[in-house]
């Protein structure tokens, strides 16, 4: 806090751009209130689920325009207000030598004593991640922007040239391993991008299967994977292909209720994250499968997994969702899915051959344009 | 299981070398048995707890001589039988086309239906795994050199060359993502290392710290990561690189039960697969840190977190191990850790500064040399 103020109290001091800025404003915001003798108040926009709005037309998740104050002198108000202000510092002290923290680094920078009491500044991580996310909201900056990362997961391959901290890094050049993705990928400079579009896919082993069967070159596309959900590494990173370099996004997952919602949360956002949709949703992203069509079409129903009680509530959950409610090609999805009662991995088409995902269905799926979008 | 008699039967073929041959090997054996008109049986190592067995001389787990045989004409053993010669089937096309499949695709190939049967080969994953098992123990070889995969996780930087897939791949040039490792190294080839030593953390976000800091060039080492539990990929990479390029092992974890068993399973090998410590175990690991010395040293104290009940009941079943049982430092490590109730986070060592571990912490200890062997 004392690294704030100190650099928000100094306005003949030129002001730093872009993020430190924002976060040096909201400083001299807050001393200002203090010489004036006004009680230290900031507004912010309320996250929780009932404000939470789905816009038609962006089609993305966002919040609306519900906000709530928070003043240092109430006192259920109090720590929270020291919190956001603390985590502030944090990240301006960051941005300041240039270095990037996880969250849970920021956690212990955060976790000291205030002097002359028994009291820490945060006890638990879900306080420093709010504060962070009240940050979010308060700058308009992501978290990464604020030098402050979430985990690092992910592997990419295609024909892309970039640069990131200092070196040249061809994606087509980097043996069965493929580019690491860091968590924060801010700062990397596309030099040249060739391909198609991007197939993003949901398991590391699908990924190594596309990658040893040479799909990208054949295909000229890119092929990037997480692990289970998207990382927020691998959503910007997609989301700049998309937006910098007009790439649509395929996605493939299982055909499953959690598959689907990967799909989901990179399309129109996700319910947590809905104040940085802007950032982190991609409109252009399209639905490859699997598809309950699939299951038929390239005989699959011998490998249905029963659906588990829970895979059913998150299928009634889904299909009410504001973005897919009306949206009859996922209705008649999730129809499908519950009349079979069963759910279907991307990896049991390798009963038809372990090449044949590579060499007959991604093919032709894509040559039909059999999209879900 | 046509492939492999059909491939056994000609014995005027050249045979194929290394694991192909010996797969070829165990379908003669077979149809052998057959033309002689005896049972077809194999014969197999146990691989239950009660036949693991800690190797005082070799520092490894290994698994003792309990035998067991396997008939085909043993209403008990048929389903087996048949699943082991299914998967050494499927295992010798993956290797005659030069293709890799994962644990799952390999459970989706075995899982047919047999003929005139309404019964399937393989009905769960967990049974063709077994059998994977059993080809390990059978041919002497891992299942990544029969060309089965295991998940693919974690990145690694620093100054090495390789060849890989055709590609030169120079680990010190890969921007703030490093290189992704795959599942399976067996056929990567070093062309450079002039890495003194690996440092090997089990939090991706702690390699990303130490990466932005450029602790790699600076102590001229080599970073690596999985995250949470070494995936095999990252066993036998750490494993090739002590043993063909005499580099030793240091190894980074939480001070908790689950961290100290990191380490463990780097050096002596795991229970589960203790038929595999030739190829995995690595006798020159050194556990570097977090250490309850450290705690004292950077004071740390106030970063305690309670240990659960699952945690001392981890400490208590780790503090019995024979490999731990009579030595003095982890005994010396155990009941610090059991007096403290706590446990500490590598990260926790930010709260010392967002670079303490890269400038102080980890050169201190590397140059003072305090280890746990």
């Amino acid at each position: 806090m004392a690294k704030a103020d100190k650099a928000g109290g100094k306005t003949e001091r030129p002001k730093p751009d872009g993020p430190a800025g924002k976060l040096v404003a909201i400083g001299e915001h807050v001393t200002q209130q203090i010489r004036e003798g006004e009680s230290p108040t900031i507004e912010l926009t309320v996250r929780s689920l009932s404000n939470v709005v789905y816009d038609e037309d962006t089609q993305k998740l966002g919040v609306g325009d519900k906000t709530s104050e928070r003043s240092f002198f109430n006192v259920a108000h109090a720590k929270k207000f020291l919190q956001t202000l603390e985590v502030a510092a944090i990240a301006k002290s960051l941005l300041d030598i240039g270095k990037h923290a996880s969250l849970r680094d920021v956690f212990y920078m955060a976790k000291r004593t205030i002097p002359h009491t028994k009291v820490n500044v945060v006890d638990e991580q879900t306080e420093s991640d709010k504060a962070i996310e009240d940050l979010e909201i308060l700058t308009g900056s992501t978290r990464e922007q604020l030098n402050i990362n979430a985990n690092k997961m992910g592997s990419v391959a295609g024909n892309v040239v970039i640069e990131d901290a200092g070196d040249m890094i061809d994606w087509s050049k980097l043996g069965s391993g493929g580019w690491s993705i860091p968590s924060n990928v801010e700062s990397i400079t596309f030099r040249k991008v060739s391909a198609k579009y991007v197939l993003y896919m949901e398991k590391a082993a699908v990924w190594e299967r596309l990658h040893e069967d040479k799909f990208w070159l054949k295909q000229n596309c890119i092929i990037m994977s997480s692990q289970g959900q998207s990382t927020r590494g691998v959503r910007r990173l997609l989301q700049r292909l998309s937006t910098e370099h007009k790439l649509p996004i395929y996605v493939l997952t299982d055909n499953d209720p959690w598959g689907i919602y990967i799909y989901s949360v990179l399309k129109y956002g996700s319910i947590s994250l809905a104040h940085m949709s802007d950032e982190l949703a991609i409109s252009d992203v399209r639905y490859l499968g699997v598809t309950s069509d699939d299951v038929e079409r390239y005989k699959l129903e011998r490998h249905y997994i029963k659906l588990t009680d829970k895979d059913l509530a998150r299928l009634e959950q889904m299909a009410n969702y504001d973005w897919f409610k009306d949206h009859a090609e996922w209705q008649r999805q999730f129809k499908l899915m519950k009349k079979a009662g069963a759910k279907v991995e991307i990896q049991s088409l390798s009963s038809r051959g372990i090449t044949f995902i590579s060499d007959v269905y991604l093919p032709e799926k894509i040559r039909k344009q059999e999209f879900i979008d």
